[in-house]
């Protein structure tokens, strides 16, 4: 090891996964897409494509099962890795699992959890197909790798953005991130005094979607049926602020977006007020919703106007235009990959 | 929570994977082959299909970073699952990995890792096409999944053994063991006193097969050129006598190896007389060789015949016949899992 000690926090993840897979080279001509997209594309055909996503969860870091049950995290752990391939405009067909615990689990729990992935391996129409378990020496870490298949020219990249395009959200967000807070609030009255009984009253929806997030495979069924291929296209885990930002920057593109668009449900607005933040600012900095973000051709606008699922939210620009949000008194205010700074 | 609680250690690590998996179901026509084999088999064209295998190595389980050096850590983890779908008779192209680390490791230490991890990509010609890097409580954790890639007719299943057929090994066995013994006595002796120096001399071989296997994909292109398409395949991951039994019980067959047959290296046989353990025993039951088994036709020997690489080591007999090691007097003795009862 050299003498040179280098902090980890020091380049953040994605830095991290660049720095270190910088002298990587691919040799294999399947080999169509390796990091950088929200799943790799392997071509098995002259048509046709696999995607491959591959996540790890880890207790204390990704999860908690103080609040979490092990049936919910079951299902989400495939659920976030089946949107992953929906984030390539495909549908996942199988997943492998992995997990590792250690003894301080019976069988029992481990059984809840595979109960939850077999929920989700119904729901969303996948096989599991491999995997191990094994001990580890604290906690639990699950890995799971999801292959979904497409056609070649149906595969939407971050990096296809183009000017003009218009700015599609699904669902609603920034309900995942405040229940969150509902659970972290609760944790910690129940810390300070077990005897309490947790208030979750009111909350259902946002505590919902933290603990059992649905990927849009529903959204992906709906583009084909449309024919209608997104031009770029991501899943919002980490916020729609820094997904915008990685499409943008995918495809050298700019971008506006309007604060009076983003959809957010009124059940999240209602528990961000009651928390003291803004619902607009939960909405593009809070993570985990899971939905999708895509660019569409103007043309293709037509097709998908007034569908609930789908809300327009804004327009991709030149690059030389920057990366804007506009709030409700026309302010343009710079993009931040974590809130935005006026000027 | 159910109330009852029954210990993970009850079922052991196949169990365990039997019981958690045996509500699943397969939906997809692409899933040929899910759990049970070396890698699953998706099917990808009407002739093609996808080998896929993946493995989770745990700090202070699968490997001890006091004597296994970073570099030697990242090829291992790629060698393993290249492995894998080497025992499908196939060879991978593309990998993925995820790595999660405590913040105890610098950079450095990753930049190592991911050395050993490019010369694997480099000396097996597989791509890194995903993965990602994040925090654990502690400790070192990392899940690997192999993608290859196979003509239909020329997969190996474990299930494929028939009677009569000759059961091969290629390389030889017991070294990768023998390497553990030295290491972890070297580790006894330098707890007990950190100023005397490791005596590692004239063990360099069983060493490096502890701590660099090699996937044998030179024995697949062999059999390719050959023709040679075995009826049965798996790898020596867990000892010889183990991974027979593999192949018998998914075959529904018996066998005979031979004692004199089994492939062991002299310096294999010196370390093991050093440590006053019987060299086949070693061989039958130390893990982690990552040679070779199969089973081929009685008309395809000629064509193998002579190879250094491969070792004639029994026959598949009727089921019936049960699962049998010959020693040097001749003496029938019923193969188990962990060592061998004689009757």
């Amino acid at each position: 090891m050299s003498e040179n000690r280098t902090e980890l926090e020091s380049l953040g993840e994605f830095g991290l996964i660049d720095h270190l897979t910088k002298q990587f080279e691919n040799r294999n001509s399947s080999t169509l897409v390796g990091i950088g997209d929200d799943a790799a594309v392997v071509s098995i055909s002259e048509t046709e494509a696999q995607l491959i996503s591959t996540d790890m969860l880890i207790e204390g870091v990704h999860f908690n099962l103080m609040y979490m049950p092990l049936k919910h995290l079951g299902y989400k752990a495939v659920a976030v890795n089946v949107s992953d391939i929906c984030a390539m405009n495909a549908v996942a067909e199988q997943i492998t699992v992995s997990i590792a615990v250690s003894n301080r689990f019976p069988i029992e729990a481990l059984e809840e959890l595979y109960e939850g992935i077999n929920t989700a391996c119904k729901v969303y129409n996948v096989d599991l197909i491999g995997g191990d378990t094994s001990t580890s020496m604290s906690g639990m870490t699950i890995s799971i790798t999801a292959i979904g298949r497409s056609k070649k020219t149906n595969i939407s990249y971050r990096s296809g953005a183009k000017e003009n395009d218009i700015l599609i959200a699904t669902g609603d967000l920034g309900a995942a991130y405040m229940g969150l807070q509902v659970l972290e609030r609760e944790k910690e009255v129940y810390n300070a005094n077990p005897a309490i009984q947790p208030d979750l009253d009111g909350h259902d929806y946002v505590i919902e979607r933290q603990l059992k997030p649905e990927a849009r495979v529903d959204v992906i069924r709906f583009l084909k049926e449309l024919d209608v291929v997104p031009t770029a296209m991501i899943d919002i885990s980490d916020g729609l602020a820094s997904e915008i930002m990685h499409i943008c920057k995918s495809s050298e593109v700019g971008c506006h977006i309007y604060d009076e668009k983003i959809p957010i449900d009124a059940k999240t607005s209602m528990t961000a007020i009651d928390f003291n933040l803004d619902p607009v600012t939960c909405a593009l900095n809070g993570g985990e919703d899971y939905e999708l973000l895509f660019t569409i051709k103007q043309e293709d606008f037509d097709k998908i106007k007034g569908n609930p699922h789908m809300t327009p939210i804004g327009h991709i620009t030149h690059k030389n235009d920057g990366m804007y949000y506009i709030d409700k008194s026309g302010s343009a205010i710079e993009l931040q990959a974590q809130g935005w700074n006026h000027f």
